[in-house]
């Protein structure tokens, strides 16, 4: 009923808060946008408009209003801090997009935030766990269908890079998922990533070094390979093959209509993220919006916990990519609030 | 916002029926069921249990009540007629699952009230339109890519049927969709449908003609046909291959994950339609919410005129079955007001 | 060893024999080519080149020659009986490349004398029982993965038609080979045939009515529904789905390397009939030089029985095209010695 | 003609040579059996049979006799240099059963008595290269579609291993043939080899570490990580995907007919090699046969460079084994006469 809508609001109006603003507004049951905060009053607004939601140029006024119930954060991944740990000291709900934080320390200080407030208020926005055919992976997984899993081959591929698009962020942007759906997948955490590279594509910007093949080493055992290629030319592919005792399960290799023409058989590739993950986005924003009215956090979703254990995945990533060797993965052990 | 959500209710509570109050209740944005109408009260009261909606034993005091703005029809398709008669009268948008009517006579007077009261209300259920795949593939005939269409080959598979399924139902209840998507796909009506039959599967109960093949004629000179078959034993598939002069689409043939296990690759096969078409009912749903809180239908969804024109195909494929002839479908000049 | 070898006399060298005498020289082990005949000696002389053979210009030289143990028959089909019928009388094997002859009455008189000699020595041309995935498509049908095989959906696509290509001749030349696949895979005679269209692509040469839509009835009543389409534009594409009462099987969708290029997952189309089935003819003339250095044929191949079958089934679509009416199929009783 | 037959002397009647007599004298044209040499001679005289073959103890007594124009050789690998050697002396063309010989300085001394004798000679059995869906990824990587290669990624699965297999012959027997194809696809030397493993499968015999993935530099450039996994349970897979500066191709992930039944749809996999590729094999004899009756060997095969290449390669990934080290791989410089 109306008096039980979730009233969210929303930091950060950039293209990805937009998004989320629409969604909000015109996807999510029982949830509805009060306020969008961002620095960028114009685009506050703009993201706000028709949504019925107010603008506000400090974030904090957000976060404080009373009549916000829960929070959704779009902002940059440097400013989330600040945000998380004023959301978590308020006891409002987050769903807050990757990164937790850019780092592992800050991040660490928000999993400790948490904790000390004691109930369970962040959730970062890995939205591969809510995607149909990843969820089947899982599945398959946990239900030994394909026995333990041993090795996992993954691709990640984006047609074309924007202008000052570096191979930190190569780590830091798309191979981040990867380290969570291993995490995930496999209920083990990352014990040493490394980072090897061919010659680089001719398309890519000079700088750039594109692709890469990153090997994830995990707790249990499980060897990961990651094909990042971010100027592949042909569009947007996410591919994960898990491979057990029993069997191996592949998904994202091929989807949609069969199409024959022109001499060829096949369908279309996926241009970017919203096309192959919209679904995913959606089911994750209202798996969130009926666990934040109960107060909680959807179990399915990454936690805080998680991000920080991204983070620093990422940080042995950037570390193996720079010195070229091996780079363990360094973690506190995992607080009883997050097992 | 909530002084805007849209106040639904729902008449029937049977499977289809309870399924759609969960839906409303748990996945539409900006509405809300209000009221739950069965002759079975038991069965309305447990359909509305946690949604905060009320049951009702009347269907008519349901679409009387001053606090609902629009209606959901999943009663059995008799009853439907006197319920959309009372909708239109009342001028509330409706969401009638299908069929319309059972046949084309009560359609037809369905068809000329809403005409009649001067106001697109009546949308019916044909959730296949909102379906990825079937949008994808529409999509690809639409912007000539394959080229004028001439043919399309459908498969209509289900494992197995419940008691007292009869040949007559695998026209009424399974190939209206191909009749709906056919004239949706290709914005031409249906001239004429013929039935074939192999000898029946060992798997049919006694007395049901299963497989049959059902040629369908279109005004535009496309010859479809399809092939249903309702106890295939193997899960729930529905294919469509569209061929044009230039080229051939084909969607619903596999998905999901790739698997290689116990000497086979491949996947899984649906159990039922909710697996296959469980995102197509929340789109259509989703999008009717927003239309029906304008006042309207949804421009995509199907009209009361795309209900008849399947019950007249209907008639038609009973009769070709009947026969063994080729029956044309007769249909009543196409008002302005559908166009 | 090499006094074993069979010395075969090649009849006709058009484009297809001259392909055929290529075949034998190079990839037909225990067999060689010793004559070549054709009314076109130029013709037969440029296809005997580095083969070792001699060119004839009379083909009956070819048949009576003492050093020819085995023939093949490749030239039109108009001129194929009295060539069957004189190999019959020498009582030399046979490879008749398909028609058998171009009626069921001309048919039957070479099954007739074949009958007389009584020695199984004429094998028609039907490549398709040798290509890999018809072979499985017959395993799984025989050994009852599917159950018993209800229905047939096949599509026979060609990119383009040559000049002065006919609509009867897409029933002679293209679905003659469905109707003989199906009579094969399903060991069952055709017992009817029907013609139905829709409207003629753009790309159909006047007077050509393409695609058509073929229904097949057989003596076990399964319904076959062949898609014939000679310029459909992108390829060359021969699909058969077998639906059983446990099960279907596909062959012929898809094929070759998986690529991801240019927006677009998926692989080339084979340009015509010898990317798609350059093996099965190899293990055809294989196995039948085999069959033949014994003395007899290939029992997997066509014999002059499934010859004439084919020629009834043929005259049954034909007439069925001309008058728009189901045609039955009628055949003689089929003799003991064919069984 | 016959009198042009190449006379081919086999060695080695182990199960591969048994496949071999039977290979040449039931599916080679222009080749004829003449003797089969093994020191078990009853396995000779069984392989030899019904082929009109002699067999003979003294495997040098085939490969001097005055009958035989070309040798095959099938024994195992350690008895192979004496062999080459002696026909190389002799001046006969050889196809060689892969590995040339087991390591790099001995199979260095028959490229050396090669390079002597002034005469390409040898030919190593790497079947893949005659396989049709490695011909089209070679056809798609030298025609520029997929752009510049950067990435591979291979897998290597048998379904269970024989008793005594260990970690040293996956690399031998198995990581071999993608060392070849490696170097056949690109045209580029391999210059390192490093091999990681995650925990070994629950179905791998004790003392086996079993997956393993084996990652190769080549001298151009290219990262190809390869999935050895000798006891997947599930069948005999081989898939080899290559990734361009402009797209990407992917070989050996499924095939044969599209399968539909208990509830999954998919088709089977190859239980071992041969059904995988038994046609490459069929080729590559067919094409060496026409090549050693010219005297010489087929330009695609591999070269006795080829297999000294690889035999080094295999040692630099058995050291990276024992290791745990990338290995260099350490060659000769090219002779002109390999160019």
């Amino acid at each position: 009923m109306s008096d039980q809508d979730l009233r969210v609001g929303l930091i950060g109006a950039g293209r990805m808060g937009a998004d989320h603003a629409r969604r909000i507004h015109e996807r999510i049951s029982n949830a509805r946008l009060v306020a969008v905060g961002d620095p960028d009053i114009d685009r506050a607004r703009q993201a706000a408009a028709d949504t019925g939601a107010r603008a506000e140029q400090d974030p904090f006024e957000v976060i404080g209003a009373s009549d916000v119930d829960a929070l959704v954060i779009a902002s940059p991944g440097v400013a989330h801090e600040p945000l998380l740990l004023a959301a978590i000291e308020r006891g409002v709900p987050v769903l807050c997009e990757k990164p937790l934080t850019p780092d592992s320390k800050s991040s660490l200080r928000v999993v400790e935030a948490e904790q000390a407030r004691g109930k369970h208020l962040v959730q970062v926005g890995f939205m591969r766990r809510f995607d149909p055919e990843y969820v089947e992976l899982k599945h398959l997984l946990d239900n030994g269908e394909l026995g333990r899993a041993l090795v996992l081959h993954c691709a990640h591929r984006n047609a074309s890079t924007p202008p000052g698009f570096t191979s930190e962020m190569m780590i830091y942007d798309s191979v981040v998922h990867e380290f969570d759906t291993t995490r995930w997948l496999l209920g083990q955490e990352i014990s040493a990533v490394s980072v090897r590279w061919p010659r680089s594509s001719a398309a890519a910007p000079e700088g750039l070094i594109d692709p890469q093949v990153v090997t994830i080493e995990t707790t249990g055992g499980v060897l990961a390979d990651v094909e990042i290629f971010v100027n592949c030319g042909f569009g947007y592919q996410v591919r994960c093959e898990a491979v057990g005792e029993r069997g191996a399960a592949l998904i994202g290799a091929s989807g949609g209509p069969l199409i024959q023409q022109s001499g060829r058989w096949g369908g279309n590739v996926t241009e970017d993220f919203r096309g192959r993950f919209g679904i995913a986005f959606d089911e994750e924003f209202q798996r969130w919006a009926h666990a934040a009215r109960r107060g909680g956090v959807d179990p399915t979703a990454a936690s805080a916990w998680d991000g920080y254990a991204a983070a620093a995945a990422c940080a042995a990533g950037v570390q193996a990519q720079a010195t070229g060797e091996r780079a363990a993965v360094e973690l506190v052990d995992r607080p009883d609030f997050y097992s």
